[in-house]
């Protein structure tokens, strides 16, 4: 069937789709979701069928191209494209058949991620995958299969090294800001750590957004590659370089309920890691009332389940359960986190002490895992030594930053409230998702200079008038809704002393 | 925030949708999928988001209305509209519960349908609530909560009479029309029967396609009553009167991976039977090959479940499993399917006996059901004696069509082709999947005339030469289209006789 190209300019964000007037999808029998193939003299594509109500938007005869489409066809308006039918991808088949409770094999699992990563699931077909992967679960053979094929269709960063280390934080945690401190520490010790983090989705910042404080963070694979082999690691964002096409598109549906499916997290996490040739990872679980992971046992499943697939991967994983009942450093938000980073790597004594002594336990877990002897001391004396923050400022230049950056230099933001106490007391708990809330309600993390910092941590004592927070905001309103939030959940949990 | 009206001029079939720039949803801390509150004026309603990221189709300041919420808000482009966020519904705590396993309670099933119908909730939350149900299954109890809900949130029919009849095939047999021969049986023999069908999804014909050749379907609630009052019975879509608003939208999702979750599939039912105050209800359970409950095992579960359901919402339910193996009736598409159905009402030879047979079975059930004596012979009566061909002259007339139609003045498409025996035989399979195939290929249920004629079913003995079947269709092309499905599909089903 000839249709004449309408530009839609609009963008799905990711799946090819196109509009069809009811009246030409009736002569093709087209339901909604139909496969079509799209073909335009030798480009030629397959998209998703969305079908037009009434003649508004697209006439018969015309086909509306959402910007995915136009861009892989490059077609412009009037041009005509010749549609076909096309069968249902086989993933939506394997996606039933999961649905219904049987194993996938590797053979149908890589079907569905290269479906996947090939547009050709839509987000309704990619939900009940989530779904069934949720509510079925996963068994370790499934959730290797689905991690080798999330780095089979992926970007890869080919390195000659023989000993690639990495780290990964299950998160929920303000201010644990590990990996920026960590990875210097690593490098000057001569491993090499290509460390990709995320952005934010709920928290007041990802490693990816305290990091741009200091310097760029999307890289190509190229640059990121150069980057590396210069100073022996890197900290940037993970979805610039595409290692793990796959599971970006799922953790987007994963969200609207929060969902994370065991399987999925693990492939998720370990996919990246196995994309960058990592051959001993250090996973760092945190577990409070607020982190992703809530409790012990739930730890130490998901720890086995880490060292398991590791395995199966060739990667020698190290897991570490850690205290994440409250924040870690002072500072929570992008500009407050990248001065503590800087503090504790200049030596300043304002540098957090919870903050550095995680990072020298992670940072000798990980040289001991390498078969570094005197790990211990190694990794104190090159954070001592200044080596550490020598490196961090060779990074920061390789990812184009300025590396003689003065953390005092870091404003936070300008309008500013500070919580003092109200009479003599010790601090009993300081509430993550409180802190997260109201962190992000001041602007974190788009305001890079909104967050809260941390006067006090729970155990301390605070003297009637003595500051124990204070909550900075980049413009006046940010700040009001902040102070707002602050009161009506103050009011909510009582039995929470501060915060 | 204040924000300027663009009209898309894009409808969603249904969910509210508001499109804003990036910039926008980051002041406002806004993602993908989350609520917001438009108002304009005292109009107000809530809708979701979505985010475009470029400015190409909304900018800053803008808002990108798509129709349906254009309409609640009777807005205009240019028009000022003030953005609030606005707290997840409710229901998606209940569907990720759901999904977790756990049961869901009256007033937690209440609230996910009422967000249905108020369209608060997204495609993607109901794709999670639908798989929830498939892999988690529901109670009794629950499914009795959901037919309740669906009720409760959608129109009823309301009618004085005492006993209501109806009537529901649970589907996936081609021609079998009984509906338009049952429902003027019955109304003939006193009883109330307002009876709701639907179109076609992936059959040939559903009964509102085929009885649309004879009468308007699409009435209103109003118009309806009036057609029931005045005849006892009708045969309508019972899309166009809302009788279960939430179901509808459900189907719609469940669709792209044809999933039945049982408990979704015997509310759909029994909801649109209890919103018409049905006290005895027949249910046909066809089982063959590719019918939609596949085996004697599964109809008898479901069967005992009709009638437990029906009990909790006070209806006598009664289940009959019928031989589904091959079509019902010689004609397969709408013309042809009316055509057989005026013959066997008006008592020509040619009206195929199987389907008679099968229709005065059904009758017979429903007027013991309801309490007639001497149903048997009743029926046979009102059939031989033309009453049920004169009541259904009635309802045509009272629904707008016209009653003195000549069945042999309804003609199937003029493009045919007529399969002959290759050599004498025995028919030993005619399969519904493919005569359902070749007769959507050829055109059917939108061109009314397109379709299948069937000469011998099952057993029966053909003669070199004599015909099989004829194909139908309106045009040429889908002739040729039909013609080439027939080829390949006789390649790969060479175990079956013909078809």
């Amino acid at each position: 069937m000839k249709l004449k190209v309408k530009d839609m300019d609009i963008a799905t964000g990711g799946i090819l789709v196109v509009l069809v007037n009811e009246k030409d999808a009736e002569k093709f029998d087209l339901h909604h979701e139909d496969r079509v193939s799209v073909k335009k003299g030798r480009k030629k594509t397959t998209a998703i069928v969305d079908i037009g109500e009434s003649d508004k938007v697209v006439k018969p005869g015309q086909i509306g191209l959402f910007e995915e489409v136009v861009d892989e066809l490059n077609a412009k308006p009037g041009d005509i494209i010749d549609m076909d039918l096309e069968e249902k991808p086989k993933g939506v088949d394997h996606i039933k058949k999961k649905l219904e409770g049987k194993n996938l094999s590797k053979e149908e699992t890589d079907e569905i991620v290269r479906e996947i990563v090939e547009r050709k699931l839509s987000a309704i077909e990619l939900t009940y995958f989530i779904a069934a992967c949720y509510t079925r679960k996963m068994n370790l053979e499934e959730t290797v299969n689905l991690t080798k094929a999330i780095v089979k269709y992926g970007n890869k960063l080919k390195l000659r090294n023989k000993i690639i280390v990495d780290k990964h934080c299950t998160g929920g945690v303000p201010g644990n800001r590990t990996t920026m401190i960590v990875v210097p520490i690593v490098a000057a010790a001569g491993l090499t750590i290509p460390k990709t983090s995320s952005r934010s989705i709920t928290s007041p910042a990802g490693t990816a957004d305290t990091m741009e404080v200091l310097a760029p963070v999307e890289l190509t694979l190229k640059k990121m590659k150069k980057v590396v082999q210069k100073t022996n690691g890197c900290i940037i964002l993970g979805g610039g370089v595409d290692l793990a096409s796959a599971d970006d598109k799922l953790i987007k549906l994963r969200h609207p309920l929060s969902l994370d499916p065991e399987g999925m997290l693990l492939a998720s996490i370990l996919a990246k890691k196995a994309a960058v040739n990592s051959n001993h990872v250090l996973i760092d679980i945190p577990i409070g009332k607020d982190t992703k992971i809530k409790n012990k046992k739930e730890a130490d499943h998901l720890k086995k389940l880490f060292i398991k697939i590791g395995k199966k991967m060739g990667m020698k994983v190290k897991a570490i359960i850690t205290d994440g009942t409250e924040p870690v450093g002072n500072g929570i938000g992008p500009a407050l986190e990248a001065r503590d980073v800087l503090w504790v790597l200049k030596r300043d004594k304002r540098g957090p002490k919870d903050l550095e002594k995680k990072c020298i336990r992670m940072a000798t877990d990980i040289l001991k895992s390498a078969g570094v002897k005197g790990a211990g001391k190694k990794v104190k004396d090159i954070l001592e030594n200044g080596k550490a923050y020598a490196k961090m400022k060779e990074i920061i230049k390789a990812q184009g930053g300025n590396p003689n950056i003065n953390p005092d230099k870091i404003k936070p933001g300008k309008y500013q409230y500070t919580y003092k106490a109200p009479k003599s007391a010790t601090i009993t708990d300081i509430d993550n998702f409180t802190v997260s809330k109201i962190a992000r309600i001041a602007g974190a993390p788009k305001d890079q200079g909104a967050g809260i910092f941390l006067y006090r941590h729970e155990g301390q004592k605070v003297k009637k008038g003595q500051p124990i927070f204070t909550v900075y905001a980049e413009n006046k309103t940010k700040l009001k809704y902040a102070r707002n939030i602050l009161k009506k959940i103050g009011e909510i949990r009582v039995n929470h002393t501060y915060l």
